[in-house]
């Protein structure tokens, strides 16, 4: 990175590197399976913000990591990030015809498509932790990946948030709802927060650390934030399970308590973003981009 | 092992190994989000005869590999054989009601439930390839299975041979039908045969090849054996992307041809045996297996 340019500055190129590099390693729609290969393209280069790599690469500043070492998990925690889009738009799930602005991957391919979509992409996104050209000769930092990212994206993480979600039941504590959201949406921005300190086990634990608690309120704020944006989630269909779905935090305690909490978690960010100095640029960038100062637009 | 016994008398000894191992990795279904981890435990301990983790010890004893070091991709395999169970049931694909003589996991906890116990199974099997104390202080072994299953499970693989099986269309020719099943079913096999290779990079050459020759010829073998036990297998729905199913080897080319063809197979896994002298007892009981000749019980 040039460090005389702001994040901001740099945001578009980080948009960019993530992009190229998800353009290599899918496969490409010319080989067999075609079909497939062609959805999978089409679910993830169809756009987006890409703000998960650019939590990796804003964590990477702030750890003193080179963002090279930082491309395969970015990439990689956008592969989950958008098999879990794919999933979730299902009948089954949300239902969601579109995903920006386009028919969903059920719609276009149908059903039986659209999972295996979701199952090939979560599997491609292992496989770009392990082969990755970036990461030669650090076996080691491929391990620590796959062991933080598989704990970020499993039961434990968010595809048990996404089960919460289902059926947490209707009249959730603060304690429960956000423990929902901080794994169905915060643990994929963990992940993308402390990759950096894979690549780096020597990284001081105070600072794994702040970086943690940064990530933890990120994901936790961004996610009340979209609520806010969002009212009329109650649309969703009842869960089959004979669950009940969580409200949102929204619906659960009110617009006027969901800005107090956002305004405690940017508290709680800035002064994690204390501990970095001037390395804290990044971090910075993405509290006002929660805050809804920077528009990031998605690159297609 | 105990090389005084035989590998039928150590099979059943395989599979509690691999079954205790199963039960361990799987998280509690006493711990949140309970009704997921009990879903998942419900797909993985159900039962099963846990022949990709016999295929794995069977290869392990032909390459010299202590059966230890091959525990953790023993399981990692069964994880992401049973989590491409729980999604094939589901109705966009195969929509089969029951599995091991108990209703489907979709039919048991709902379409939403059992697309997410399937995404998390495979996430815990990269997990289990990452942190499986087995492994500690092998963390090249570990990079190189994840290598090699990915490319075996995702789209290039068994991913890749469902979207074909589902949309391959209905006159394929012997070497489209077969590309299909050798990627639908035998490239989880191909993983089981070469993980110990993963574990023991100095494997020679020619060795790792026999133990692949051998996998691929098992694994088609095994899926046209499927097919003469199965030959009701037309009642699947149609694709929804407007694609044709595959029809089955033996509807394609007949119950002779079918026979003679495993005829051919069981030729060259027994050529395959060859290279590895007395240590070929594991590969010589699979082709008894495969023929019919053993019934390897699952474990409950």
């Amino acid at each position: 990175m040039d460090s005389s340019e702001t994040f901001e500055q740099r945001r578009a190129g980080y948009q960019a590197r993530v992009n190229a590099l998800l353009e290599r390693v899918l496969p490409s729609a010319a080989t067999t399976p075609a079909r497939l290969h062609g959805a999978m393209r089409e679910a993830v280069m169809r756009g987006g913000k890409r703000l998960r790599p650019l939590v990796c690469y804003a964590a990477a500043e702030a750890a003193g990591v080179p963002d090279s070492l930082v491309d395969a998990p970015a990439a990689a925690i956008e592969l989950i990030h958008c098999y879990s889009l794919v999933h979730d738009d299902m009948p089954c799930m949300d239902d969601d015809d579109f995903r920006r602005g386009k028919p969903s991957i059920h719609k276009m391919y149908g059903e039986d498509t659209a999972l295996l979509v979701g199952d090939a992409l979560q599997t491609l996104a292992w496989q770009v932790l392990a082969t990755h050209s970036s990461l030669n000769g650090h076996d080691g930092a491929r391990v620590r990946l796959v062991d933080l990212l598989t704990e970020c994206a499993g039961s434990a993480g968010m595809a048990g948030g996404q089960d919460l979600d289902l059926n947490g039941g209707d009249r959730p504590d603060l304690a429960e709802l956000e423990h929902a959201y901080r794994t169905k949406t915060g643990a994929l921005f963990r992940a993308a927060a402390l990759a950096p300190a894979c690549v780096r086990p020597d990284l001081a634990v105070r600072l794994r650390h702040s970086l943690e608690v940064f990530a933890d309120a990120l994901g936790l704020a961004f996610q009340i934030r979209d609520d806010l944006a969002d009212r009329d989630s109650d649309r969703r269909q009842q869960p089959q399970g004979g669950g009940a779905n969580l409200p949102s935090w929204v619906q659960r305690f009110g617009t006027q308590a969901a800005q107090e909490r956002i305004g405690e978690l940017t508290a709680i960010m800035r002064s994690a973003c204390g501990d970095f100095g001037d390395r804290a640029g990044g971090l910075q960038w993405l509290i006002g981009f929660m805050r809804g100062r920077h528009s990031a637009s998605t690159m297609k």
